[in-house]
């Protein structure tokens, strides 16, 4: 890859230890846990399989599928800390799973794409996450995007601001849900967390109308400041990495939920598509200190592959190109054709183009028909008057055109027709 | 794929229901089997939790992780039967889990990669799967194997001429044996499955010495004669679609598992390792009857893509190009050398060459170590006294070499340097 990171595959199955507790009390719930194989009913009691499901789950699975990327991924740094490189940058490609109702956008099954480095602070790595998102959507042909860009140490100077400097966590919980259920309904969740109602009023000022994190420079205490530095360089550095000025929005109501952050976090939304966003990211300090191995600083980034998916379809980007299996069919015309339609096939294919040869002696129609449904561009016909003079008809499937062709020159002209 | 496949993918979880019965016994309990979520205990009695493991397993667990990609093919198939078009070429690679002990070739989680052909009885397609496998072969790099042929039908026949005609599935699993515990032992088994002694030691007759199923074309009945005349079918159009002569030992002992083969079966196998089996596939009559498309015969053939990894490594067929993931490194000389640094980033990037800026400013030694372990060639150093003179040291690292070169020269330099 381009970034120089390295590709790592996990196991499908994790330890359930290493699953649970790190996704909330719902995420708990929502991991697929697998049965122990053989007797698993072996070590329990009667007295166990009578005290109900939640008492019972922990002594007959001890395995679950994974839920993210991110949580195989710090177990696998800690266990391989002696053999990694450090900073260990790598990315992967993986299906997790979820036992959540399947619905538009949120599916059991579904693959991430997660890039990390760990073993620096340094805010390079920010900057490269911020050059390398706007890459990856160039290269999908997404124009309309934001990448959204704020930073926990901001929302750690609003808490303070509000008067609750130790409830930074409970603000970034309520203010992730701001765009969805609305200003007014975030104020009424921060009073029941016990923010002081003059604190909330003041949120509403600061984040109601521009939620431009810069224009709280002169508001924001220390702690927040520090964000809000690091934001400006963080900027700055992956303008002068991507060689051009990127479309990146700083949002001070961006919180991202997971609780791990500690730094910048990042947030990436398509616009004009029903699932906006397709990825998320940001900066921890102690990722992999649940695992034992703490003090690695790192940032991580993960796409939602089938949302990316998703989007792709809504807009219409998908040209027919990739659907397109197979560049040419050789028509099945029987035993006495079977000779140099084999040899066709084996020549076609050396020449990189793919080729079948339909595999049943059936009708023309049928055939076609084939071709039509597989999207295959050419057909060659090899019939037999056209054979009895070394020739065979080429068909375009999309303009219908035939032509009669010599046997040796038909590589020729599939070379000029199809690159 | 240079064949006409298309490629498919299907989810992980299938439903016990597809997947139990389909593997035996033995394959029944290699399931992983997954908990249902939240209150699994909830449809269960008393009285059932009480009956043991095996009573109450479909009463928590409805679902399961694949044990193969057929079941699923076949299922997915009859599913979308509607959709599909016939004959339906389809390659899959995705993972598989079997909940055994696990030990080298043997994993609980490992890659398949299956191609398959169904909706046709043409011999073309056992023809071109010969012709794949050499490909595949070829492109891996691997020159020592032997693809082994042999035919349900021939077994038929064998099973006919030792007076057991209804006895071919008992043939099968105790030929399937013969490598592993001798002739002997499945001499043994075959008393015990009811063959009788003058069958038997026709057997050993027919078979002990060479394999070959041609030997046998004046002792086989009829049903075995028809299998006898497709291979040599299958191989004479194999050798055309290939355009060269094939590596083909027709084999009568090979016998393959499984039960669902009614016609040709291939089995792949990699001299002078210790996994010798790294794919293997066959002709099946009615793969799909079971999910209620009756009729519908097919090909398929399945990669074991662990065990080619582990053939590859023991071969040592790994060069150490394909370990590489960083053309060059840029080291990090603090902030004097960042702007420059950036810059030669995004350029030497946007020539498609893979480049990292150490994030760091650290020791040198720290940055080459760095290097050295990622197997990176080429690294930049932006030492002060070069970047004053617009110059930087390009340092090789395979050689130790060092030179000086102008900073505007420097991707030309690269581009005669790596490609």
């Amino acid at each position: 890859m381009l970034y120089g990171y390295h590709q790592i595959e996990t196991p499908a199955m994790e330890n359930l230890s290493t699953l649970m507790g790190k996704y909330g009390d719902e995420g708990d719930q929502l991991i697929f846990k697998i049965l122990n194989s053989g007797d698993y009913l072996s070590k329990t009691t009667a007295d166990d399989r009578e005290q109900g499901a939640q008492h019972l789950m922990p002594k007959i699975s001890e395995k679950g599928l994974r839920y993210d990327l991110t949580v195989p991924f710090a177990r696998h740094v800690a266990m391989n800390k002696h053999e990694l490189t450090f900073p260990f940058k790598r990315y992967q490609i993986q299906p997790v799973w979820r036992a959540d109702r399947p619905q538009k956008g949120r599916y059991r099954e579904f693959y991430q794409c997660d890039a990390d480095v760990v073993g620096t602070d340094s805010l390079l790595c920010e900057a490269e996450f911020l050059s390398l998102i706007h890459a990856v959507l160039d290269e999908l042909g997404i124009t309309e995007f934001e990448v959204l860009l704020n930073s926990r140490k901001i929302l750690t100077g609003l808490s303070e601001l509000l008067g609750a400097p130790d409830k930074m966590g409970d603000l970034a919980v309520a203010l992730d849900k701001w765009d969805k259920i609305g200003s007014e309904k975030v104020m009424e969740e921060l009073k029941e967390k016990g923010f002081k109602q003059e604190g909330i009023q003041q949120l509403d000022n600061l984040l109601g109308a521009e939620a431009n994190p810069f224009s709280l420079e002169y508001k924001l205490p220390e702690s927040g400041l520090k964000g809000l530095h690091e934001l400006k360089e963080i900027i700055s550095k992956a303008e002068k990495i991507h060689g051009t000025e990127l479309n990146i929005k700083p949002d001070a109501r961006l919180a991202r939920g997971l609780n791990y952050y500690t730094g910048a976090i990042i947030e990436l939304k398509v616009n004009n598509v029903k699932i906006g966003s397709i990825g998320g990211g940001g900066r921890y300090d102690d990722l992999t200190g649940i695992f034992g191995l703490s003090g690695l600083s790192g940032v991580g980034f993960s796409f939602g592959i089938d949302r990316i998916y998703d989007v792709l379809e809504e807009l219409n980007v998908f040209d027919d190109k990739g659907l397109k299996s197979t560049d040419v069919l050789i028509a099945n015309f029987g035993e006495e054709a079977e000779e140099i339609s084999l040899d066709l096939l084996a020549k076609i294919r050396k020449s990189s183009f793919s080729a079948e040869l339909y595999p049943d002696h059936v009708r023309m129609k049928k055939q076609f028909s084939y071709a039509d449904k597989k999207n295959i561009p050419w057909v060659i016909i090899p019939g037999p008057e056209e054979l009895a003079d070394k020739q065979v008809t080429l068909k375009n499937m999309q303009s219908g055109e035939q032509n009669t062709i010599v046997i040796d020159n038909i590589i020729d002209y599939l070379i000029k027709s199809i690159r």
